[in-house]
């Protein structure tokens, strides 16, 4: 039995807005190997490639990459000028900037620049309030929060952007594994959030990247 | 077979600060006007008691009862002249009001007054801040939510008082029933809020009177 | 005991695009009934209005409002003239209906149209495949199913258009509730699909409004 | 105080169209040592051998077996030839192979050849469609997929052939686990997907095996 | 506004094996009875279409309809001739004959005879055993069972054509719902036991629907 | 189609030393009707036959019925001279003495007289340790409590009997359903409390019986 | 701040029949190795003892106790002479041994013999069937079984004798974590069947222990 | 890109009467090096920081730290003298210790005292009876308890002080992680009970701090 393995969707930046990346949670070393070296010359992102898993790359795939331990992100075939975007990411506390840094590492994958506003929980409301009008300059704000993710509903109802919030799996008891944060992004009092999976950095991004793309085209 | 059914534990104010309370929600009518003849002329605090479970009792039994149907609660017994408790009870949205009511209704027939905030949601930031002053100057604050419970944690994060959680079943989707609510008060970022079960504002007053009674003593 | 109810949020559309709406489910006729007489004539929406609670309103506040019993929103104040949005709505089947008409009828409140496209599940593949050219032209999809939620995935990976998911609670045994198409749209394998509440058609559309808003802004 | 501990079913082919297998994750490296010196020269599959478990065998048991890490599997006794059955075996994603490899090496077991379709995913649902007449000519078909589970629905809305959805635990947050996909095959819209356990590959081939069995004998 | 609401997937049965039904849960008495004005002379079967829902149709359309109140089944367009189909159905308890009869009445609508063994549970196992041997000439057996569903693996580890398994929602507390059968079925230890939704008679028939037909292709 | 719908184990006491009972929930009224007819003059136990239900009886049916409203449970052939048995059941709240009851009538049904201690919940301690000699003159107790389900635990720390425990679904908020109970039942501290479904006090009853036979067996 | 630490029960045998047990995941080992030293010449059972906590305990402690490794129990002072009790101990699965065993070694440290019956699941009904005589000679079953649990039921079906089940974590997918096995014998249909916490061999052994002493009191 | 990553708020004790505290886990060792740094010679408390996470500390962190392997907590800035509190410190097992200290060692760092029961599980109340008299004497009781959570419930019945309840994770099968004691807590039968997160020590200490604030304020 041979067993054909996969296939890159080089059309879908084409077709969706978002370019194809490679999930790496889940695949062996070996498969990972074979898909960079399918790759040639093409750009590629990964996401959740660990520092464990990227260890265990062969070196000729390892030197291909651009690798982010925090973020567990790697970019194949090199970096591009980035545009700035008017997308912010505002972070709850240090704990959630593995995920927040996903995201902008995304965004510069696609060649745009976004600002990272770190630790702006509710708890200590001024903090969140010291920023609020580089918040409201923002066109699309990415917020990402575990625990009780209480700066969803907060931020939403002071901006005028698109929030797009990223439960985080950041929080313990009731909050292990982010659906606490989750439930509250979708049951927030404030309407106009919008949800991904938990931790999903990747396609927060992806939402803003195809929000940016919607903006310029004509209608 | 002869089933005897009840005992009223009358002296649990005295062992533990909160007076006896019926649970009226389960109990058949005959059941609970069985409980009001028993009482004689000893003041008795009723709960869940539901407009429609209400109009099934005895015509004797009713006309003992003081009966709020927003909160469904009865009291037994008549009223007592109320103190000023410091106690402050902040609900989220109109919905809330009739746990923030269920509440008010246990500290008035334990002999307390308290002020209620309505409307104070947090996708309204302003609602809140507007009343800061207010909420600073109580000395245990009862805070009812549903939906996404953002409130918690805003508040806990702003005041120096007990902030007690009571999570309402109010939402749909993923905040039906409670429980988005109840995770968001237990996960909140903000330390020192504690939480009682969803949509109990009785328990919530049980507390606050504890609370009161242990600031009395000496120690 | 006296309980002030409510304070509405008049300030809300100005400051984040979406204006403000009462959710009635929850409340009492008497609530809604005051809330309607203190809006004077300034416009407001309506949700969860389900034709039950409709008809429990006093005759003076149902001669005020415009009600639709599918979707369960009542518009007070008036229509207004609908720009075109470049929004399209995409239900699965005939039982989502509902829901996207509560999205259709929250476009239409803040004055814009959007085209609904009904009956387009993933088991008929060809119903969609047939109206992709009229997808693909819109600027923002929302797309509304319940069961397996499988629209999503397939919507998101054959357009550019940021693609809000709601799902609706059609379905039983797994289904019910909602949460399987839910947990779908969170889990999409098509990246850039963002999520809503279950039944939430409200909120889609305040979503899109937002986006709709800063297409049009500088930046 | 003895213990005995296991009774092979070398009836259960006969009896069911299924041949016996050994489940081995939860067994001690001496159970399935003395499982396998029962065997004797009778041929046995065994399931979920991980590496790690395979590796703690006894040498002589190792020597005896062919095992392929990557599904898990290994086979006691030799392998036969194989006949076309008319299976087709779809997997979603590079991930989701092991599980796919895991029906493909039973059904080889068994005697039967399968043809394994990877990287057929909805996001790119050209992959899928261009080997459509390929899925039609298929006897039964075996569909393996994570995340939401939308190839299910899709695939079962274009095929004659009766789908045996295999959920699997590729995916995080909402998808952890499998529930998701699971939920997404057990809901679908397209009437006559069946479904089994969460990764269970090996019960999906013993269903088609059911199957063939079934279609070759006289009614 | 206008909203188109239904096209229905007349080709279904010829693209998939499967008649189109239509689920009527969930949909308005008016939605139905325009869907049946459709339907003109072409056979359609309507599932989940409750005592209470039949009774809030037209008359005209009621009139077209031969409804089944216990399995909330109407066929619309006459019947056919039922051919000889090998397909038995074996139902746990009495409870669940509305759910094994939902199976019956599809196939049926399909041209095919059942035959139904009612109140075969395992607590009283002679009772499956004195029908072993019709079991085992059924070339598909769909089991139907609530509770604990132990009926699914017990027959599955007795006969040797597939076993279809419906779980239902029969029972009470940790059965409510129907959950525990579902999982039951899933994990079941006799394999090649395949699964469809809770209560989803109509699934499982179209199942068995599309096994015989491949039953019957050439391959 | 015709459908063959019960067949009563009337040999279960024999095998098993529990006599067969027809669990009336989810069948209709003509079902119910029937199985009585069948019974002739044997006796039977009917549970979880409500008042509406048994309303909806044929008058022929409902003449045969001893019914008892609370414990919803109906005797059909008489009832027989009850032996004094040793169990003894203890119930935490008066909302609990429907499914206490229920345990009681399965005993009386079998010829078996047991005492019921109300309202003994562990709020109010004295209540429990001031019969705490009665309790430990039983030879088996049953414990029927809701809400946390404390009682199990206390009373199976303080006496030598076998403890049945029976969640009941008296409750709210996150007691909703019994599943707390249960819970608290299963995880008790206190080794040797067994547990029965969720308000099954029929199970309870059961297992009692059971134990009572056992008893009384040479070994 | 000093902390002490523990009180061990040591007239928990003579008050309730079980003897105490240390339960000892989540203990650090200087704990373990404290208790065992307070035990002095007093016997002891500890459980949950993994090969790994085992191994981290001081020498002399380990030296003071009689491990097994498969059941993770330890016996602290000894053994005792071992009566014949009529109990019997039927394991589903090979896998579910180590549960069995958990029990086994608590009736001995208590002073009473059992017989393990093992692999006698439902899948194959003969190996079960074959033993019946033996199961119906015991005076209380204790039943293991993870997966489906579907043992339970059939097990109850066929016997006079109380059955104990034990659902364990034996299992994948829907089954991880034995909630479907417990599920399963809570809502068994088999009246009298009575449930323990999931892997709780000991717990099941100590209501075996109680039913034994309640077999040979005076009424 | 560069990335600010945390903001300590060193008003938040003035703002709430709760000291701000670092939850390390889920940070890399390399921020709370840096957030160590930025302290200075301002005292701060760090949480969850596990002996793994202590270990890769830099050595000039771990210095300044006074760190407690049970607790995982560690000081930072030297303690203080402790005044006496009031507050008691229930816990059910010795497996609840390491949660009861991290209460403790919260007290301590805002330089208050608390005496710690430990041992005192229901399973013997006798343990608990024979303290009760110094239980009364306390002002605020936290109690800490795993497995069921019956402690909350037995001794919010017999104190007048407030009870803050501390569920922890200690427990396997359907208390693992800890959520039977949580809802036992929630769902508890005495009035008065508060919760805080499962495992979370310093919450309640937060809380307590908060009340011991309150007492001394005027009104």
């Amino acid at each position: 039995m041979e067993f054909p393995e996969f296939q890159i969707d080089w059309e879908r930046e084409r077709r969706t807005g978002v370019p194809e990346a490679i999930f790496c949670h889940g695949k062996t070393p070996a498969q990972i190997d074979a898909i960079a070296a399918a790759a040639g010359d093409r750009r590629l992102l990964l996401t959740r490639l660990s520092p464990t898993l990227h260890a265990a790359l062969a070196p000729e795939t390892r030197a291909l990459l651009d690798h982010d331990p925090l973020s567990a992100t790697a970019l194949l075939g090199g970096g591009v000028p980035l545009a700035a975007s008017g997308i912010g990411i505002v972070a709850a506390g240090t704990s959630d900037l593995a995920v927040a840094r996903e995201a902008a590492r995304t965004l510069a994958f696609a060649g745009y620049d976004a600002e990272i506003f770190a630790d702006v929980g509710v708890a200590g409301l001024w903090r969140l309030m010291a920023r609020l009008d580089e918040f409201r300059r923002c066109r699309v704000l990415i917020a990402v929060a575990g625990m009780e993710g209480a700066l969803f509903s907060v931020l939403a109802g002071l901006v005028e952007a698109p929030v797009i919030a990223v439960p985080t799996s950041v929080g313990y008891g009731v909050a292990a594994g982010g659906t606490a944060a989750l439930h509250a992004a979708l049951a927030s009092c404030a309407p106009g959030v919008v949800v991904v999976n938990i931790d999903n950095g990747f396609g927060a991004a992806a939402a803003a990247l195809k929000m940016l793309r919607a903006y310029s085209r004509a209608m």
